[in-house]
């Protein structure tokens, strides 16, 4: 059913919210250059027994079943879909992605950013305070987070107005207010809680896979120049706050079994509430593209922490978790050059631009630019496992801001 | 109708939701030592057109609907209650308060906590700081703030367990994790978004009114210890996010008008898009109970950025708000002594013990004990207007936690 070189064959199946028409939103998995409507599989009576949990345009509801239910639709749906004749109300069920609007895949409850990866967290340290260690003495004890705003977490493709807010050049003793004049990226791959926890109970990271549904790609729009001036002491606020993208597909986590890869090595060993013995560590390759000039390739599997280490911290003090929750794993950087999920990495803060094939040059992003952040993992037989992409373009400050 | 001294004169109606012998929830407004059912006045007609909002038992639709309508149903509520002879489905209405379960009043979208009070910040600055100027040179330029979780924001009366954590002790190069030692409050003050915005378009300091529903107390209960340690680079986090407590009372703007009082001086003068010329700044009694004794008396007049001005800066980047959205003043310490927020403060971080009557003392808070923070502002004429009480248990951490 789907064709070669998809980002979604049969072997992924990633779920998502779909109108056609203007028609009520829908929930579907997509398969090749289709969306397949998971209401009209349901009424068919093709996916068991599903308490009517598609009929919502919600992905909520199927993401608070748990497990069992979600392997238990897998399995369904890739007979169905499989099938050399599938039935009929397979095909009614198939509508090109091209004619179909994608929404936000699914209502995000709390949405946490981490800070995981060690390049990444070392490349802002010496930018930020050369001649200091890179790295805060609590970085290799705990992976460190803080939450973001979920109001304004948008699906792909919605356009990113440049933010206001006060920033402070250095020569100068007190703030100015203007739109951002350093509009930068983050690349990061986001986490989705399905299964809830009560408060009180930490979630150990051998737990990982019981509350967690799948795999987004996400764009943490970042204002430096906001985020130095406000940052202190009590963390980014208005500098990230305006707009969190993430990709319109949710990759259930069993596509991604064939993409595991062993944690790279923690020293110091981490305390056992963080001890992490089937890490979901990730083989992902991520692509960041910029006005279709492709910048960085970050490779996830070179995280610090592994999400299900992420999972355990966030829980660790009683904290509960809710269907809909999403935790970002942080800038994804390489080692290498030409890895580094952020501008600010890319240029250096902005000294080494980085020239575009028109011949233009970017420190940070302009009015008008196109972000791309792709990524794929590797699936069953040389099946690569596609995640689609988080795509954003910058429209100006409204002329109203001051 | 109401009876004297009661938190909740005519002049107050406070909205809740409530269940009554564990029948659905329903939202209500209190009155003395009654609750009245919104939904049993709604169904009789006898609120105008509300197009069913009281029927959901939940707040948020009644919120979204925004002033106009805020204002013709305290109206009739006023005229109804208020009546020498209140019609009969008043009676039905009315449920003793003590016969009736209080529920979190709304459902809270996302939850922001600012950092407001210049005593406060000073006094951390002094203890966290020493030797340093007081206050980060962003502080009087901008309402410092940060996101917290707000699916862990709970209503009064919700036992609070002990968090675990990481800490490191000054004179060990490595974390421990365990319990927190060094548990404390925050006292501070709630408002409530009930009209959103539209993500893009800031909302500014005098369209206040217009998006702000009511007003609640609320303990932002902080473990110092996990706190300190995880905070560098980028704030707060698992320090906070086991647990926000609210007051189960909304107080409607409407009923605070009595209360607004200028702002104190600012100096200097804030940026334009901060600007709040008609402020809401309160004159609230704060009162702070331990275990019965009254160890603190914060005065909310003495805050120095104004919520209106929150609000103005927390969307001056395009971040939208919607009904739920609650913002926390930060602590509220005025500057005298017997002011403070927090036990960091009147204990000066846990030098100054507190003596309770029963001869114990206290540096921060120990299992079993009972935390309550009250407030009151000047009504119409000589009536005080309540808030009620904010009310938390420490339990001991759980025992599966290491």
């Amino acid at each position: 059913v789907s064709p070669p070189f998809s980002p979604f064959p049969v072997e992924n199946l990633p779920y998502g919210v779909f109108s056609h028409h203007g028609a009520a939103r829908r929930v579907g998995v997509a398969l090749g250059d289709h969306v397949v409507d998971l209401a009209v599989l349901e009424a068919a009576g093709l996916l068991g027994s599903t308490d009517g949990v598609f009929a919502t345009g919600s992905l909520n509801p199927f993401m608070a079943r748990g497990p069992s239910l979600w392997k238990s639709v897998r399995a369904r749906l890739t007979d169905v879909l499989a099938a050399a004749d599938p039935p009929e109300n397979v095909h009614r069920a198939m509508i090109p992605l091209a004619e179909v609007t994608l929404h936000l895949p699914f209502e995000v409850a709390d949405y946490v950013d981490f800070y995981s990866s060690v390049h990444h967290a070392e490349n802002v340290g010496r930018i930020f305070r050369p001649g200091s260690e890179a790295l805060t003495p609590n970085w290799r004890h705990l992976p460190i987070g803080y939450h973001g705003r979920s109001g304004t977490v948008v699906v792909s493709g919605t356009p990113i107005i440049r933010p206001c807010g006060q920033r402070r050049e250095p020569d100068n003793p007190t703030p100015t207010f203007g739109p951002s004049i350093r509009l930068d990226i983050e690349c990061e791959v986001g986490f989705v809680v399905g299964v809830g926890s009560i408060r009180g109970r930490p979630v150990p990271a051998s737990a990982f896979s019981e509350h967690v549904f799948g795999v987004v790609l996400l764009n943490d729009w970042s204002a430096r120049d906001i985020q130095a001036w406000e940052s202190a002491p009590l963390g980014p606020f208005l500098g990230k706050s305006f707009a969190t993208s993430i990709s319109p597909w949710v990759i259930p986590l069993a596509a991604l079994v064939d993409a595991r890869v062993p944690l790279p090595e923690q020293a110091p060993p981490p305390l056992p509430y963080l001890r992490d013995v089937t890490p979901w560590a990730l083989d992902l390759s991520l692509s960041i593209t910029l006005n279709g000039n492709v910048v960085s390739r970050p490779p996830f599997s070179t995280m610090y922490w592994s999400p299900g280490q992420q999972l355990a911290h966030l829980t660790a003090n009683g904290a509960s978790i809710r269907t809909g929750d999403l935790f970002g794993s942080g800038t994804v950087s390489g080692p290498a050059e030409g890895q580094q999920g952020s501008l600010l990495e890319l240029t250096w803060n902005g000294t080494v631009p980085l020239r575009l094939h028109d011949g233009s040059t970017r420190a940070f992003l302009e009015d008008g630019d196109t972000v791309s952040i792709t990524a794929s993992a590797p699936g069953p037989g040389a099946v690569p496992i596609g995640f689609g992409s988080v795509d954003g373009t910058i429209l100006p400050a409204l002329p109203s801001s001051r």
